[in-house]
């Protein structure tokens, strides 16, 4: 017997027949005797639909507006699963986020959550009643519906498993686990059984999107154990299932490269020749800051005849937006030119055994140069190295160093 | 400056254009200095479709999901009407039943309204916050979402009004005005100025659908002043607008009669020489009553030979369960034979100035034989008259019975 909180997004909801199929997903996990409590995301394209209505009537819309129309989409999923379980025979019942409640702060349409009742709800699930509950939303402080923003499901289930208690929190998505890099473009990519949450960071951040970034650091500071697995495999519980996003100390054999992620979402801006003085960091990424823009990869070049060159990378949405602000403190600073190069792709090697292996960057280097493929930019941190390649090399760099860490399959 | 509940049902609502020209309507009673509160319903056609889904789930789902369902539609455009009065400059504020809190029993899907705490409504719109309240909803005694049964908008408008003090209660509809009769029937139908509770409730009861018939008695228990007018029709706040729904007593000059209602739902029923004995009629109608059947007109013939005909009208969706019942029993009551007609209708003229008049209900009859349509059965209220006729006359009667009452306009 275990609790587990159940979290299905919305292509698993997508129409009657698919929620359907989560209903029955469900039963076999009380017919095993276990606690359940579901958190569903709205149907697809709902929330779209609900966010265009909003912005069509009113582009900078009030927040509290925004969040009573939006969160109905996930009310509509509680409601009709709950009445799909009780037609299959489980006893089952709908939760919005006011009548559990799952406490937020006021910062409307990105809330947090500050914390979750979970007493009824346990008290119902030990009776043998499915609970379930509203992703995406919470009450406020102010007494009103909040959304934790897009994407916030994952984070309101593990939220609602650590204030549950849940021996477990399956997140179901379309892709059956978090594998060593992406299928798509190496067809040898494994699954992996087990992976920590700090690895879990770095790749959600390097864009596997298997998991949103928030959810797998509220997991890691509440340890709650988290399984990824697919919605659309119809197999009975089974524990080997999908990959398990735990602590470290609960992987044995630690891998020293996990995985291989990539990003084409960035984008690289290079400062020509600005004036090699104290403060001048400061005043190019406060310019930035100060515009929303948030700043990656960062390399300062050593400095020549009293000036230097600064590159960095920016998500490539925020180019424009980065441009000006940079054009706005020039005279400022003082700088020759600036560079900007879209078409960059960020690989990165992620694994927790780096810490205890040497030459884990050499590897990477040697790789890419047996490809000949040139590296711009290197950022590393405790448990990854990431590198910035220009954009038409990313299948190949991936593929390469998919290979040199042995992690292909069989 | 007054304070006043504004109604908008589907129609008016039923996209982001329509919901701009409520947004306009309402800023237009706030620049006159009122305090308003807004009542809408579902965008038209998302019931249907939320309903549709909870059957083919479930035919028979719970009534508390379906309530968590149904209620997001109300919800989505309290949300929208708040962006789009914003957007034209006026401080406005989503309201569901469960925040404001509007407290019903938890009779689920067809819940009734017990009380309306209005203290922090009030409070905002004295310091001029319009409140947009979401109709047809409330939260019940269980902490649960209710919503109060098809057409509850009205009802709730009517609630709020009671709960807020309200000055008046402005129905916004499809029709501008309660009218003498069906002007698709009668050209010559003039718009009331006034009509009382009571007259209303017999017009809606018999088919003139304007408000639904909680809403009115509500109105008449609580003394709100109702307002029926067009939310098609663009013109500014104007006291002549419309039908004013009051008390008999706020009626200077009473019509004898008010207007000609009709009815094609009902069906007659006729049961063949029941054996004159006390209890009988106790027998067939309570056969109907445990089978939900609603009864309406019924008349019973003098006696010749032991035995009576009965004869009564049942809504016409009724008919198969009213025969099913009244076969079941025919082996204990011993009536020789079972008659049923579907083509019927039923005509009424209402109006209470009929109460120290008398002849009206002559006119009626001299009107209908002048014509020669044979009337079936005739009953009769204090303020009402109504008769089956066969339905092909339905349009030939109306039309004599609005001249016959000096109805017809200038």
């Amino acid at each position: 017997m275990a609790r587990i909180v159940m979290k299905f997004g919305g292509t698993s909801v997508a129409d009657l027949d698919r929620i359907r199929n989560v209903a029955r997903r469900v039963k076999r996990e009380v017919e095993a005797g276990n606690q359940v409590a579901v958190v569903v995301s709205a149907m697809a394209g709902v929330t779209n639909q609900l966010v265009a209505w909003c912005t069509e009537l009113s582009p900078l819309h009030d927040a509290r507006e925004y969040d009573a129309v939006v969160a109905t989409g996930e009310q509509v999923t509680t409601g009709l699963l709950a009445i799909a379980l009780q037609e299959i025979g489980v006893e089952a019942r709908s939760w919005q986020g006011w009548q559990i409640p799952i406490h937020t702060d006021a910062a409307h349409g990105k809330a947090r959550i500050q914390g979750i009742d979970g007493a009824e709800l346990v008290r119902r699930m030990e009776a043998g009643q499915v609970a379930v509950v509203a992703g995406f939303q919470g009450i406020g402080s102010d007494n009103r519906i909040t959304t934790l923003g897009r994407g916030g499901s994952d984070t309101s289930a593990v939220a609602l498993a650590a204030g549950l208690k849940a021996d477990r929190c399956d997140i179901y998505t379309d892709v059956d686990g978090v594998y060593t890099t992406d299928p798509r473009i190496v067809p040898q990519a494994r699954k992996l059984a087990r992976i920590s949450y700090e690895e879990m960071l770095e790749l959600a951040s390097v864009g596997a999107k298997v998991l949103q970034t928030r959810s797998v650091e509220l997991a890691m500071n509440e340890q709650v154990r988290v399984r990824v697995l697919s919605s659309f495999k119809d197999s009975g519980p089974n524990d080997d299932e999908g990959t398990l996003v735990v602590d470290e100390d609960e992987i044995v054999e630690k891998e020293i490269v996990s995985g291989i992620a990539y990003s084409r979402d960035e984008a690289k801006i290079t400062v020509r020749r600005v004036p090699d003085r104290p403060g001048i960091a400061a005043s190019i990424f406060g310019a930035l800051a100060e515009n929303n823009v948030n700043v990656d990869m960062i390399v300062q070049n050593i400095s020549a005849d009293g000036t230097t060159d600064m590159t960095f990378t920016v998500g490539k949405s925020d180019l424009p937006r980065a441009r000006a602000a940079l054009d706005a403190v020039k005279p400022q600073i003082g700088y020759a030119e600036l560079l900007e190069d879209p078409n960059v792709a960020k690989i990165s090697v992620v694994g927790v055994g780096m810490r205890s292996h040497a030459g884990v960057a050499n590897t990477m280097f040697r790789a890419l140069a047996d490809k000949a493929i040139n590296i711009q930019v290197i950022s590393t941190s405790e448990i990854k190295v990431s590198v910035l390649i220009a954009a038409e090399y990313t299948e190949l760099a991936v593929r390469a160093l998919h290979t040199a860490y042995g992690l292909d399959a069989g």
